[in-house]
């Protein structure tokens, strides 16, 4: 008994044998096939023709997550700590909505239901953790958070500004119908995406809409060179720390040696 | 009365102590509530229902704002100085504009009143002032401030002779009233903010308009460069700055050795 | 005989002579003109009007690229080598849509074989082989393929997440009629697109697409610091690469010395 | 009389002197006034009511230019190079505008002779050769252009295979009326200008969309990067450069003294 659990832990929470990498690949695509099938439901056309079918797939997907919750909880060795651990508590969100859906079928409360459905989505984030170059992506990120976090804050400043004086310059008629819409507006311009719902009538408007968009132009570059500098600073140390594990002359004390160099090079002392 | 005006001080103008941060932290927040009070104003619907709430908040803080400006000049030891400064006259400014909207009651001046009162949000900017990585982001967005206005320049010389030409080539009829109005098309096309109030609809405006956003596909990586090459080589120097600061001379005191000089290259002793 | 297909090889295949040189441009002329000729025909009024004489041109550019692939395959030394190889391949098919439409007429067939057509513009890309630059921008592209696969993957889970959420909130009288459509909307707003033709009309819609816009004006920044580190560190190389190629050993031969080395690192001579 | 022009000289083309330099910067002002003129007249409202002061502005400009055009041809040393040189040829072009627009008054030729108007725009460049910033700007990019060309190259090609593939998937009645037009809303897509006059609108053209932006998306990257290592990398050479130039010790060869060292820190020596 006790080695058909310790197989079963390797398979489900391992990651280094075979099957537990296949195991762990399978779950990815019913992931993956759940998150699928909720987008198919919620097109008109399909959900018409295809519900039958849907509802099946959506019921096999949540009994296989409820078996695989159940069987992860037996078999961990700290059911309470992986229980209350943030992929635990996401594995039991994951397969809640199908039953609450059942109990309460009112449709207002099923668009609250499918948000936490949702949550299925973190599961794909498991795949992220064995790519090493994801960690120094969100290392990068982190280490220039506070100058991030600045420099949104600088922004969402000129945002509110802007937003005022285009609804002071502007006014209802324009679109610009209030201060919350036109900070709104201020923002679609600032970040480019520029949608074109609201857009600047007046001449002094849209004057004024053209500097916002040159600033933003400006300011766009702060966040990149704030990140690349980060990362660029990371490939760099790298290098440094390389050449610090180089060999040194016990002769001369020169220390600057390649780890593949023979002698040294300022005595040519054999090192 | 002495001890009680320095204690005063200490929590209106002082961030050391915990009372004086309790005191900023707090005049923060309703700084930001006063400018959520302005903006849900400004929403039509709300203004109708809550009006009267509303109102009551703002004179709150206004009253608020009164105090504590007449406390800062009571208090501060160069009361002129403060008065005259620019935080002075932003503090002034702020608690002025629901006293003068209420003397000159007429409506289309509220208007440039509600202008003024939006400087109230420049008190936000105090909170940068604590953050030392927003120095380094000014700092590097000042060195580069040659670069940048030369880059502006260049983008505007562009953008005027592009909206003069599309002017002359999709003319009136297609939206391009005006020389003024195709400028402003072209910051909203160069800028890829794109809103597609004013578009090209004849095939030679749109060949040109394709130029004219490949072109600034390109040069939006201009400024990017410049930032991030004055971020990077912040970086770099400081990265220079700690090799140097390995071994420091016990005689002249020198300290930017590297951790591989024997002998210190101010005074010749030996390390 | 051997001797015109030598030189025939030469001409076609080679780059290196005159003879061969002047082939290779002329072909990449008559790709060019073959994908005008495409593209005019798409146009109903040119269509019309000159149908007689750009079928002329398509039936020339159609027989210069078949006598070009046979002439390719005789003279080739290894035919099959060079029939299965991926620029064979694509000679070949940039000679079939024109046969092929002439025996299935038929037009919802020519859309297909027009698809295929396209891939004529595939010979152009043997123009940047010469350029060595581009070698450098792919290489740098390869190495920070992991970089950009990990960063992709989280905005597409990003996106899928935000699409839903909005699909919730704003609903189908917005726009917003299914989860993919709402997906739609949200890589058009976080890439900065911004059509316009999906747009958020809520008032909790417009708030969650303000912060999706400030995501994605910070998230822009990764992918910009990821290649701009790979371009920087491959200078950066480089660079490196060049200074130690100051002296070689006279003895070994070993090339990478720095030039204040006074002895071969390699095998300890005087320099 | 010799005197007189040589003084003239100094004021006309030199900048050295004070009388240069303010006529330089009365030469800009006058060439911007001239450009708002030109754009003031062409907003109907303003034509209307002030077209004779518009007229007379416009009069005095030339003027102006064609003294000085003329005063520039007499003073000049060497009048055919001058008058054949770029600026040469700007300024005489400048001037022609207004009076061809006197003896051939149809309407439809002014549309041509404003767009050579135009090229007065040219002169403010003048001033950025005055900036020495501008110059590191424009080799940056000069040093970066193969590897811009090149990727400029691949985006156009992407665009014509999107925009024909585009075309096929939607097809006329959603906009996407020919090949060339499909290129352009590639183009408008790419770029994240996104106008929204031409949007996919069948499902399988919005996934193609899509894949598009995200295309795009991690293009973006591409020029930012070559921009910013070309100004990183002259960044590091100048300090490499700063380096080289440090002293040397005359005892034990040891050349990477700072400046200001006095004693070489291997040996000790003095320097």
């Amino acid at each position: 008994m006790n080695k058909i659990i310790e197989k079963l832990e390797e398979v489900i929470f391992g990651t280094e044998t075979r099957a537990g990498k296949f195991f762990d690949v399978l779950l990815l695509w019913i992931i993956v096939g759940s998150i699928i099938v909720v987008m198919l439901e919620s097109v008109q056309e399909i959900r018409e023709q295809y519900g039958a079918v849907l509802d099946f797939f959506e019921w096999s997907f949540t009994i296989f997550f409820s078996l695989e919750y159940l069987l992860r909880l037996l078999i961990s060795r700290k059911p309470v700590a992986y229980a209350t651990s943030f992929y635990g508590v996401i594995d039991l969100l994951a397969t809640l909505p199908t039953y609450i859906a059942l109990f309460f079928a009112g449709g207002s409360y099923l668009v609250v239901i499918r948000a936490i459905r949702l949550l299925r989505v973190f599961r794909i984030l498991k795949l992220t953790r064995q790519v090493s170059e994801a960690q120094s992506l969100v290392r990068a990120l982190i280490s220039s958070r506070h100058k991030i976090f600045v420099f949104l804050g600088g922004v969402i400043t000129l945002v509110i500004i802007m937003g005022t004086m285009m609804y002071l310059i502007e006014g209802g008629e324009n679109g610009f119908t209030s201060i919350p819409r036109s900070i709104y507006w201020a923002v679609v311009t600032i970040t480019t995406v520029g949608y074109g719902d609201i857009a600047p009538h007046t001449v002094v408007g849209q004057a004024f809409a053209a500097i916002l968009m040159l600033l933003g132009y400006a300011i766009i570059a702060v966040p990149t060179g704030i990140v690349t500098a980060e990362i660029a600073g990371e490939v760099l140390q790298r290098e440094i720390q390389l050449r610090k594990e180089h060999k040194s002359c016990h002769v001369c004390d020169t220390d600057d040696h390649d780890s593949n160099d023979k002698f040294c090079k300022h005595c040519g002392t054999k090192l």
